[in-house]
């Protein structure tokens, strides 16, 4: 059995914490968090922004719910943040056009459904849950000036998603900028610790540092994970591209969707989506095996 | 003496109104506004918008309030838009870079100064006088990206001044990009017909037409004035630059002021800030003549 989770030193938990990560930016600052921690007994508080666009939580998000979940079971805060205001714009992030807008009864029915399929990998009684709606809802005119204050055109714009949308003169609109500043506040009302998210929100985790700084708060440890390959075997899974596979679909639909995995994705799968050793998961996967049976 | 207003005919009114100008975009569409203007009796509004950055009203602010008092005396209704609320942000045209906000305080004492002067110009008991505070305090968060998603990042970045800064690496922080859309949605509040600005404003006054069509207004026409060259010589008169002449300082600060423009910049002092005959300025002008006489 695991030891308990006060007898866990810095070094094992930066062991588990770091199993499947693309990076943890910086390092440094986990264990010295992880360290004051362990000295205060106060946990640390480990963000999880979610923009509730679709009804279904799928294998890629689970990725990182279940990264926040190891965060849990070594003693620390999962703090889930519910971006039903953020949706109202939409988050860009990886996106080759602007979201529409979802009205706002869209964004309260998608939010719930989120909410009840979470429990299934999260400790939700042990989570804490808020919207972000409960301070952007309070938001004026002047405070949002004085938030993207903070923020330069360049910085923003140097974005990957971005960059590549204005060369290729695909329209930005102006509001979609605020996203990473709104996802950075979000870190500053829950003073996030740390916040995980998939390797396409390394911008707006590491934007939320620069706001936090500048608002007197220690920066959060930003921490990504890989993204899954969706069903189509070329996009990354996401609600809006419709290639993934919902954790919450019945059975017969999840298995039909796995049997639609192309082959050469079941390696990331299995060690993405799976606690199958991964010794067990060469065996199944060696030459000559029927990948069918795999699945 | 002058015909009465309702006499003047829409060619009569046109002649008035392009002296001086650098262009009236477009010109047509002011044809119409005044065509039926003058067929229903209702007055055009022509708005000005004000960014009350310091207290003084000078000589090159001067050039656009005339051609406000212009359109009053041909019957139409002039709408000064005190920008206390913009303010806030500071507007970035032409600047090369990002303004310090200003505080409610200053800004108040400002705009009330400003008040004041304009008087000297305007016929006050007949202009409409309106903050844009009064709208944009009542702004949520939501309200401003419902504004923010109708302008893209490629058409604001099309102006020159931040097109410059953007090359020449000098940051523009994300809410400036604000100031063009607040600058617009002031001309739907008021509804204006036309919006006339220094040259300076080009983008601001155009882009203000997107946003009326957008939210189902006809479009204001867009008329600018040619920018004032201040006592330096080289930069365009503004209150930024500390370069120039105030409509309210005493007579002998006026005069010494004036002293210094350097003699080349004579001509264009004339033309735009008095109603001496072109005639007798070329006179005045002439070689062989003592500028400081012309002074």
């Amino acid at each position: 059995m695991e030891k308990s989770r006060a007898q866990l030193s810095v070094e094992e938990q930066l062991e588990t914490i770091k199993q499947g990560t693309v990076a943890i930016l910086p390092l440094e600052e986990l264990a010295e968090k992880l360290e004051r921690s362990r000295k205060t007994g106060i946990p640390l508080q480990v963000k999880l922004g979610v923009d509730p666009t679709a009804p279904d939580v799928h294998l890629g998000t689970a990725v990182v719910l279940r990264k926040l979940r190891q965060f849990q079971d070594l003693g620390h805060q999962a703090v889930l943040i519910i971006g039903d205001f953020t949706a109202l714009v939409g988050d860009p992030s990886g996106q080759s056009k602007t979201r529409p807008q979802l009205s706002p009864e869209e964004i309260e029915h998608n939010a719930e459904t989120y909410f009840t399929q979470v429990r299934k990998i999260l400790d939700m009684d042990h989570a804490r849950v808020v919207r972000n709606s409960a301070w952007f809802r309070k938001f004026t005119f002047e405070d949002v000036i004085h938030l993207a204050a903070r923020m330069t055109l360049a910085r923003t714009i140097e974005r990957d998603d971005f960059d590549q949308r204005l060369k290729s003169n695909t329209p930005i609109a102006l509001h979609e900028l605020l996203y990473p500043l709104m996802q950075g506040y979000d870190s500053v009302e829950v003073k996030a610790d740390v916040e995980v998210g998939g390797q396409d929100q390394t911008f707006n985790l590491l934007a939320a540092r620069e706001i936090q700084r500048d608002l007197g708060q220690e920066p959060q440890v930003a921490l990504t994970m890989p993204l899954l390959v969706g069903t189509d075997g070329t996009l990354k899974m996401s609600k809006s591209y419709g290639n993934y596979i919902g954790i919450a679909e019945p059975p017969e639909e999840i298995f039909g969707k796995v049997m639609s995995v192309p082959d050469e994705l079941l390696a990331s799968y299995f060690e993405m989506c799976t606690c199958v050793p991964a010794e067990q998961a060469r065996e199944l996967l060696a030459p000559g095996k029927n990948p069918r049976d795999a699945k």
